[in-house]
């Protein structure tokens, strides 16, 4: 089934202690829409400037993305610079600018509007929920959000939650969101907010999804996916991004939704967000096979597989 | 099979976010001790003042744990007062009074002599060595350290490392004794350094072993066991130590030791951990049943159990 992704499309400077890149494409769109395209059909939504070339577009047409509703805008694409310093997990940003993304209105096109699953990217809350209510009929709709949204558009991110069947945010962001510490009694506290289930990503120790009672018949016991302690992280960018189009994709492309197929789906976003860090940008995402995918699902599985 | 373990007996004061406690029995070889009897007989070195009572000792005893080898000094038993804040994982030390613990000679009781394994608590690195020697004959040695070792006493240590089997420490002290940010990379130094297996702790997280190329027989690929996410943590203290315990006791009540065997270890650490924390002390380790411990397995097991 086909999944619309709603969010950024930007060029980033990047230094991790492994090196450094220069106007890499990324985004949270991009990572989303390449990671999910391994596993269903992608329709992709965002805005970019004179600077996004036919090249920089076969990147996602390559992978059969969609890329009818990115908008091309006068003016420059969305930039961001930042540098992970010894503690990958957490990003010191150089600079933003928004650029053609300060105005962006998302727009669907027609085309879109049968689309059965959405997601929607770190965009102010606002945007969210009005993409949301442009496309009444989706099955699921998964949704990530971010600090700065949390403190700084906290009413709209309060309806947009309502809108939302699964919100993907990583531990920071659920303590915030909650103004709570412990993190069990974050995610009932955000449960609470109108997701059906909650997805915490925890970096490099993998992600632990919890359901309000009675979602999805599923139970309401968390369930835990490890990541795979990888060696070189090499640049940690739209890490976030790639487990939610692996965990989202996944999803789009079963039969069913049930306790299992949740289950797995937060297993593909761990191996999708482990491929992304391995190179600079989105690189590692847009040359992989189904079977290279499979082969860390199962080294995945083996991790904390007990007979 | 019978584990010896020494390590400190202490009184402490704790302060967390749920509340306080004053003169609690602590210290690394009670919550090790406690955690290890519901596996396996289990004996103590340790050294107390005299404000430790019969009843202080009373608490290992209901356990079956052998306390003979703890030596009753002059003066006070080692105190111990800290409090964590907002992130359980890091205590705030209030003070530290070493007491009789300052002059500790470890000495091993010849009814200890056939113990088949050992678990070298966090002392100084040079009085593990010296019980290491005297027990020549054991199985398998565990062992602990902290930050304070490593930055303080880092020449003994490395020599006791190479005494050691299984060392078991968190991720600060791992990244800080192999003077590496990556995790994985940091476990490959610190498995140079001679232990055959090291488990790296993540608190609320879980822990990872990581296995020196063809240690034990099972394979180089890490492994690694979930935490549950608990809702109230009352006191983090000693939830290290339970978590070896559990491992170590685990290990020493098995026939063989395998990937198996080692990987359900993991699990059990993590299990003990999980009990300890749940109350003030150890409160919540000294009347457990070796059910409740089945049950919390197998909830762990099903938190990333794919089918």
């Amino acid at each position: 089934m086909s999944i619309l992704a709603v969010g950024s499309v930007a060029f980033d400077n990047i230094a991790t202690p492994a090196g450094r890149a220069e106007n890499v494409l990324g985004g949270s769109a991009t990572y989303f829409s390449l990671a999910a395209s391994y596993f269903t059909e992608v329709r992709v939504v965002a805005v970019v400037g004179e600077d996004f070339t036919a090249e920089h577009e076969s990147v996602l047409q390559k992978r059969k993305v969609d890329t009818r509703g990115i908008e091309h805008a006068r003016g420059k694409t969305f930039r961001w610079g930042g540098q992970y310093l010894e503690n990958l997990n957490e990003a010191k940003t150089d600079f933003t600018e928004l650029n053609v993304f300060e105005k962006f209105q998302p727009r669907i096109p027609a085309e879109y509007k049968d689309s059965d699953f959405l997601f929607l990217g770190n965009i102010h809350p606002a945007l969210q929920a009005t993409v949301r209510h442009d496309l009444p009929n989706v099955q699921l709709t998964g949704g990530d959000t971010m600090n700065f949204w949390i403190q700084g558009a906290s009413r709209e991110l309060r309806e947009t939650l309502r809108l939302v069947n699964i919100l993907l945010i990583n531990d920071g962001e659920a303590k915030m969101l909650a103004q709570e510490s412990s993190l069990p009694r974050a995610a009932l506290k955000v449960l609470a907010m109108g997701p059906q289930a909650l997805v915490i990503k925890h970096g490099e120790y993998g992600a632990t999804i919890f359901f309000r009672e009675g979602a999805y018949g599923v139970g309401r016991h968390p369930f835990r996916a490890p990541a795979l302690p990888i060696e070189e992280v090499k640049d940690p960018t739209g890490a976030g991004d790639s487990f939610a189009g692996g965990f989202m994709g996944y999803i789009a492309s079963q039969e069913k939704l049930n306790r299992e197929v949740i289950k797995r789906a937060l297993f593909y976003g761990g191996v999708m967000g482990s491929f992304a860090v391995e190179r600079f940008g989105t690189e590692r995402l847009q040359s992989l096979t189904r079977d290279q995918i499979e082969e860390r699902f199962e080294v995945f599985r083996e991790l904390t597989h007990l007979e």
